[in-house]
């Protein structure tokens, strides 16, 4: 960081579909200068993740679009350096909605949480301590209810979200199978995640693998992808079984809606059930799911790993990366 | 009846959709001879239904499929006339699964209850106080959990389960609206069955009347069709909908399984459920349902519609009938 200028990645065109190095800028601005209530935070981790394809396009959302010219949207985590509120401090460690900045002049309410777990590293607040790792457990326990000795498929399973849900599912005594692209995703599935079985989807075959790998059925499919590979793992849904809709990473663009197999016979033949789940709602337990996360982490029950990017250039091709499946693990910009 | 013949309607070809005439035979077989715990009945009432073509289907389904050349699967309602078994006698009015014809010598097991509300006519065994109610009651109060105050929506809504669902809906305070094929159907929803408010799926401009009618969203939808209506339905879900996949009666064949506009964006952005339900998994509370159901039922605040074609030769082509919309209300068969 010069001492002078704030470097920032704004929105420059909106994308249709996946966002790409062209639809951001990198730009030098002056340093922010701090109102009455409000804290100044110093970044070093920048959070990169599928949402924000979201985020960007003007498709109706949970959230307003990223205006063009503003600032990307981000979750970060950093320190406050300056504080103009009685609640935070200088060298407190915090995580919330920053931006793609270096330095960002927040209100209290962009501010997510203080970091307290002081033994883990500040990323993992971006990730398994984070909205993913938070994704993964309430996703998981809430809306897909595994039980014991059932079979969890979880697709983009060497992902950020993907390999935390494996594991919470195994600490729950099911069997877990990971959905990954490509031999070596799969085998971290296997080593480093802990999966019972992985397949790769980009393997011919797919489909028969898939299923050799869930002899007893599918009860609870914990989906990133939806595409093909979904289609793929409903056809082994168990009766009763739970389709947990966290993301749509296979889909480049939904305006207009992309066709594909009705889902409604596999639903009501199996009694099966789909639901969208998003984070957000669980706001409220955040600290209970934190906690938890926090105990299997020390405990060495959760592993997870980071794909960091260094210097703030890298993130306008950062998300773009992330569709093409570039990155082991989750993806952040360290830029301190 | 004749004396010396059992009338029946035998499987002879299996079709690939939807069940004609043609794939049916009327027979005269000889009276069935009744064995030890067996149980003969008369039957009155024979029940035509949308889950028929699963029946004679080869595509698997949650019951085994009707074998060529067997009397046709079908629930009925009629009179023991003779017993050889204990807990059956001469007289019991009694509903269960006797099939397309005029006599069945049936073990107690295919028997579904014995009918003891003697006040109420024989034939609402077969809908308002049947199946058809009982997948209106469970599967709208179970899996759609509709609360005071929200909007329910109801396809096939003048149809047997669809205006249960909608009387149920608003007992529970909830703002109805059913969609229907065609004005006079449309009317029988709003005038018969108390919707507040009924669209006719084959008008033109469905889907703006369908938004008119629901200006607040949707947060419960009761799908017997799949296919446009639902899609359509599905663009207007409110955060946190239902919906309740009863029946898929748009759907001419599930082989291969048609496309339709994919949900998964849908039930992510609004946090909604989709679930299939089937009666049968909530055999053990019949009881408590079909109490409730007459309750209404007597109080007027359930009203039923039945459409009876009068001798077994109307059945071959009655399934075919149901999915032309030909029929108002409860199809049935009465044969006695």
């Amino acid at each position: 960081m010069k001492n002078d200028v704030n470097r920032q990645v704004r929105l420059k065109a909106r994308p249709d579909g996946i966002p790409q190095a062209e639809h951001f800028e990198l730009v030098e601005a002056p340093l922010p200068t701090l109102a009455e209530g409000e804290v100044l935070v110093r970044n070093s981790f920048l959070s990169v993740e599928p949402a924000m394809r979201g985020w960007v396009s003007a498709v109706a959302n949970y959230s307003e679009p990223v205006a063009i010219g503003a600032v990307m949207r981000s979750l970060a985590a950093g320190t406050v350096i300056e504080s103009r509120h009685p609640d935070w401090r200088p060298g407190d460690r915090v995580t919330g909605l920053f931006g793609w900045q270096e330095v960002a002049a927040v209100k209290p309410a962009a501010i997510q949480r203080k970091i307290e777990d002081d033994d883990l590293p500040l990323s993992t607040a971006l990730g398994v301590l984070g909205l993913n790792g938070l994704t993964a457990y309430f996703g998981l326990l809430d809306a897909g209810q595994p039980k014991k000795g059932e079979t969890v498929v979880v697709s983009t399973a060497a992902g950020a979200v993907g390999s935390c849900v494996g594991q919470i599912a195994r600490i729950e005594g099911c069997r877990t199978v990971g959905i990954a692209g490509g031999p070596t995703k799969a085998a971290l599935c296997r080593e480093a995640f802990g999966f019972d079985a992985a397949v790769d989807y980009k393997a011919p075959g797919f489909e028969v693998a898939l299923a050799a790998s869930c002899p007893g059925g599918i009860d609870v499919y914990f989906d990133n992808t939806s595409g093909a590979i979904s289609d793929a793992v409903l056809r082994h849904l168990n009766v009763g079984a739970r389709v947990v809709v966290c993301g749509t990473a296979s889909i480049a663009s939904w305006d207009p809606i992309p066709l594909g197999p009705r889902v409604e016979r596999h639903l009501l033949v199996k009694r099966a059930r789909m639901q969208g789940i998003l984070v957000f709602d669980y706001a409220d337990r955040y600290p209970q799911g934190l906690a938890k996360l926090a105990g299997w982490v020390r405990e060495g029950r959760i592993r997870y790993r980071e794909d960091i990017l260094v210097g703030i250039e890298q993130a306008p091709d950062a998300i773009a990366g992330l569709y093409r499946g570039d990155n082991l693990g989750k993806r952040l910009i360290r830029i301190d």
